[in-house]
């Protein structure tokens, strides 16, 4: 049959999925990533991918193209990631299109902005030119559209949302930035945050519906430093929707609810335009179709 | 002679310059704007481009082409200011084409915007495809270039690079944005920053190098908030530069030397990249080199 594969690299799973050039998905896969093992001498994350392309290989025939979604800085010919500290040690630099035997090259995309060319291609961002792609889950994501194109910038780090900085005496983030919605948001802060009471955003939640007041009063942090964010790109990117996606997003009302109204405070809305916020389609797939849609052009 | 008109309208001036179309600057006046009076029964500012326009066209010629810079943002068409509130009463809409006798039309561009397009033309910014300009002055105002064009966003408003939340608990703008930038840097805000002692950067910056500490501080706050901002906009926009002007540039080393220092600090360096941060060139005149590069493609 004629397919492309989309393949999303994460730091837990590697989700690989097959689809037909119209865009059906045909099929898909889940594995461990294992970050840090090594299989025959390479990553046992690129030992895995190499052998899900051999077994649908075996089954579907030759893929007729393959894109990868992951972590960190693509270089600039698409065809590796250049740039990704601290994690996914063996990343920076490995040869996918040697490793997977493709000589006709594998598409190498940051993974926020697969998800969003992923929702652009199928799923809230369809039709749409500018668009801002928010995930809320242990970490916070983002990826840009500007005039239907990922916004790439000079070096290919443009669209990093969550490095903007809330507060000048914040905590400093990951990469130097003070007080980023990350420290304010992510799941991976929450127990600073709260005081080492909570670890999951869902616990949070379910303790302030309680009326913890305490509880209650942490989200309403995160959610009044979320609409600030939002109202930040917003003016500086003019989007037409914004999209979020991620886990946090799982919080249904209790998330959308006090969002919308906070930024009917902090969104500024000239003649009375009011962005759009919506939420991801494609949910923990969008990376895998994101990897798939360049393959596709 | 054949020369193009770029005229930049602020708020408290206007500016008109005339250019070869190589370039070189061949003539240029300034006039008061008189914001609120009426000549004619047409706004004053209108009716002192329009009287310029005339005695250029009786001592030089026809001008080839007309472009003009001003507050607020343009309409899709480009032929006038769609939205400005609060300030230069009968902008919005005003037909400019018209009221210059130019049926083939006059390029009205946002004032940020034509001064960031005058440094790509003929100032710091010259050969660069992506940057970010920043004006420090009485306000901030910003613009952003992304692949070589002005980014421009859905309906005009991108690059309002001022409205950005720094301090999500802060005072609000004008565009409902709290702790912005221009609350914690522009002149406008100073006096409410410094208890009411200083109304001026200057006056600020002489009592800080004599020894006040109170001084000092107010002004090393500013410094840090502007690090923030600048290291927020790099890491969401990506440029090879960032260009600083206005008047608050005009502090020299007591603004480059504790900015870099700050910098140091809360910029993200990618594999050991520092985007440089550069004075403007073109000074105040930069909006007249921007109104009038696009009227000479």
């Amino acid at each position: 049959m004629t397919y492309v594969v989309g393949i999303d690299l994460g730091g837990t799973q590697i989700k690989a999925a097959a689809f037909s050039p119209a865009g059906d998905l045909l099929h898909r896969e889940t594995h461990p990533t294992r970050d840090g093992d090594r299989v025959d001498g390479v990553p046992a994350w690129a030992h895995t991918i190499g052998g899900v392309l051999e077994a649908w290989t075996a089954r579907f025939g030759r893929p007729e193209r393959v894109g990868l979604a992951a972590p960190g800085m693509p270089a600039a010919d698409g065809r590796s990631i250049a740039f990704m500290p601290l994690r996914m040690d063996g990343l920076e630099g490995f040869d996918w299109s040697a490793h997977l035997g493709r000589p006709d090259g594998v598409t190498v995309t940051n993974d926020a902005n697969a998800a969003l060319l992923g929702e652009v291609w199928q799923g809230a961002a369809r039709g749409r030119r500018h668009v801002v792609l928010l995930t809320l889950g242990t970490g916070v994501g983002g990826a840009v559209l500007v005039d239907g194109g990922l916004l790439r910038g000079a070096t290919g780090r443009a669209g990093h949302l969550r490095h903007i900085s809330l507060d000048p005496r914040g905590q400093v983030g990951i990469m130097q930035t003070p007080g980023e919605i990350e420290e304010l948001l992510g799941e991976c802060s929450l127990a600073a945050r709260s005081g080492g009471r909570f670890d999951t955003t869902r616990a949070l939640l379910a303790a302030a519906a309680a009326g913890d007041l305490a509880a209650a009063d942490v989200w309403a942090q995160s959610i009044r430093a979320l609409a600030c964010a939002i109202a930040s790109y917003i003016n500086v990117l003019d989007p037409e929707v914004v999209i979020l996606g991620g886990g946090i997003t799982d919080a249904g009302d209790q998330l959308w609810h006090p969002l919308e109204r906070e930024l009917d405070q902090v969104e500024w809305r000239p003649g009375g335009l009011r962005v759009p916020i919506v939420r991801a389609a494609l949910g923990g797939w969008a990376g895998t179709y994101g990897a798939a849609a360049p393959a596709l052009e």
